[in-house]
């Protein structure tokens, strides 16, 4: 997917970088911090090519269910998310989400229909429909170029960074742009989608070709990160495309302008995925595990993801200890293909590298270099396989007293 | 397995109250802490027909690798066991473990291949067999009858709590007895067997039937046991049978008597499980999952275990925090089969009993009901499908500062 030579830059702006979109964010009193917006809305002067992916949990927050519908045609133009409740496991789920749909649509003068609709929080509290309708005015009358910024913060629950990024690319001599905001610390162990995350594009384009592009990089990107194994029921990515970026729209899979697409979208939601990560509730430390050699894909895909996901190793890493056993251990039950008898490992980081095994067995290393490596905020554990050509990377974050602190407090 | 009408009842004496079995446990050294006990043995003065489950992991303690070799014809007379070190993921494993069945067997007199031998403690650091050596004469001087004491100790790791048991019950009007210890707190999510378990028997019973009793009880008791998510490379549960109470040795899958064996078998098992899960590392609280109306047997296995595996449920129970909407959400990705719109919760302890959700959505319960359940040291959660008549329980124990504190610390 990254095969493909082409120029991406990064620029600011967020969502609104692409042609055609606005953005904002409010306070409305969904979370009790005043000081914390928890109402964003997104617009695009002109509908869009939209395509999304979802969790894969059976539990589905309301709001999916609405949004799946809505945008079954390929088509949105504006996207309203709250936090702070999660809406789901409600009795009146699904009507509220609607009605979600119903207050942004009016206030823009567009189909409720043409409203993507998410919400984070807290499971199984009813949502307060009031606060939102009272908020709507604000909210709209405030949509700017500059709002990504409060749109950023409106959607954050737990997480402590903002995570946004945006890029300029070519496509056919048009100059095109790509964002993205994403929110996600805790109940991150994405199966098919995850967290939350708006991406924005003016790129002309068929929505089916969206997906296409989109499904593709989920398995690589969001698929591949885990803070605690939880894949949580609200869990939507979604992309929507103006158009007006002036390149002749793309239609063909196979074509050069659909690779530069899909290569900015990978762009944007390995950046964002890492972030997640990195922002793990209660992490230091942020893990990529890279896997090479192994038998196939799955397999690769497989260990890696065991490895970032193991609380031991986790837990480790968070003691700034190179207890590789554990790595080991979790290669083995990952359920991948593997010859466990010629299983390599190194760790790394800006602090150097340092071999733990080889062959499967203990190398011994220096306790020095360890320290040295081990002490960064970005550790690798690049894994070496005897069993085919195929690789993957998945992305974690150590296990500490303050995911626990955060996660038993969380409620009350 | 428990629709059998049988009486059970508890003795003293662990793997020492079946008749022919002595046991004793030393400090030799591979232990910092010189006051805790690192060697054990368990000796019969007669052969006894033997059966095994070991981890699924792919990467595998030596001792199994030696152990399964050993116990192939199902005979074994003797049990040494170390903590302290795993001897798993070094170049000498086989060869040291092969030492250790050498040096028991030497000592009292039998064959290399009639030793089961165990390792638990830390993966990849080489095993040094002189302490061990040293410490044989007096491990073997010291066995007696009272010695499951001393044994139950040097099994331990991280444990906090002692885990025996033992029984007795009548077969064909013969007085049997069984026995059984085990280790278990941390990288606890069996898949196969688990932990270290060594159970003895005076019943007299064919080596196969010991394994289809043994198979049979290990999916519905230490196969439902997770502490952290991470199935260990050494896990391996031990059944020996002395054949000394009397009963005419059991032949027959379909007889009473072997029924009566599976049951006892049972007790002993389920009873270490609950005590694994309550001693995890960290644990404040034992939780168990009891799920019924499920579609089918594994569906309700897979829910019960997600439940009860959910790090954010865990943290909220460490918390005092009826966070139902975590149950539902590791319901929903736990990959049973389950209509989700029909869940129904309970939460219940010695403290009383409250449900937080019928038909899939949040009922409201009575906060200082609620309080006083979770205030308890053991909390259940009981889930009522409407997917058929198949039920399961798992086990599993909250999520603590003292987890990540003890695992950030293991190894340095």
């Amino acid at each position: 997917m990254e095969n493909i030579k082409v120029s991406i830059t990064e620029i600011e702006g967020g969502v609104c970088a692409p042609s055609g979109f606005t953005a904002n964010g409010v306070h409305c009193g969904l979370r009790r911090n005043k000081k914390r917006p928890d109402l964003a809305m997104i617009f695009c002067e002109v509908p869009c090519k939209t395509a999304a992916v979802y969790t894969q949990n059976k539990v589905k927050g309301a709001p999916i269910h609405v949004t799946r519908a809505n945008i079954a045609n390929g088509i949105a133009q504006a996207v309203i998310v709250n936090s702070g409740n999660a809406n789901t496991c409600n009795p009146d789920g699904e009507e509220k989400a609607a009605a979600m749909c119903k207050l942004a649509a009016d206030a823009l003068s567009i189909s409720p229909t043409d409203v993507v609709v998410a919400s984070t929080g807290i499971i199984g509290e009813p949502l307060p429909i009031e606060p939102i309708e009272k908020a709507i005015p604000k909210l709209k009358a405030g949509l700017s170029v500059s709002g990504n910024e409060k749109a950023r913060e409106a959607i954050l629950t737990t997480d402590l960074i903002k995570k946004e990024i945006a890029v300029s690319f070519t496509i056919g001599g048009a100059e095109c742009k790509m964002g993205g905001m994403a929110k996600g610390s805790g109940m991150i162990h994405p199966n098919m989608a995850t967290m939350l995350c708006f991406m924005t594009s003016d790129v002309a384009i068929s929505h089916e070709l969206v997906q296409k592009a989109l499904s593709a990089v989920t398995v690589e990107t969001f698929n591949m990160v885990s803070v605690d194994g939880d894949t949580s029921t609200n869990d939507m990515a979604v992309v929507l495309c103006s158009g007006k970026a002036g390149n002749k729209e793309i239609t063909s899979e196979n074509s050069e302008e659909f690779k530069i697409f899909q290569a900015a979208l990978h762009f944007i939601m390995r950046y964002l995925s890492r972030e997640i990560a990195r922002d793990g509730e209660g992490a230091t430390k942020l893990l990529e595990c890279n896997v090479k050699g192994a038998a196939d894909t799955a397999s690769a895909r497989l260990i890696a993801k065991s490895v970032i996901t193991s609380s031991l190793f986790k837990c480790a890493m968070f003691g700034k200890d190179p207890n590789w056993g554990r790595i080991l251990c979790a290669v083995g039950y990952s359920g991948g293909e593997v010859d466990v008898e010629a299983v390599e490992v190194e760790l790394s980081s800006v602090g150097g590298a340092f071999t733990v095994c080889k062959n499967g067995r203990g190398t011994g290393y220096d306790h020095e270099i360890a320290k040295c490596v081990l002490a960064a905020g970005e550790i690798h554990i690049n894994i070496k396989l005897s069993d085919g050509d195929a690789c993957a990377t998945a992305w974690g974050c150590d296990f500490t007293y303050d995911y626990v602190k955060i996660n038993a407090a969380y409620h009350t």
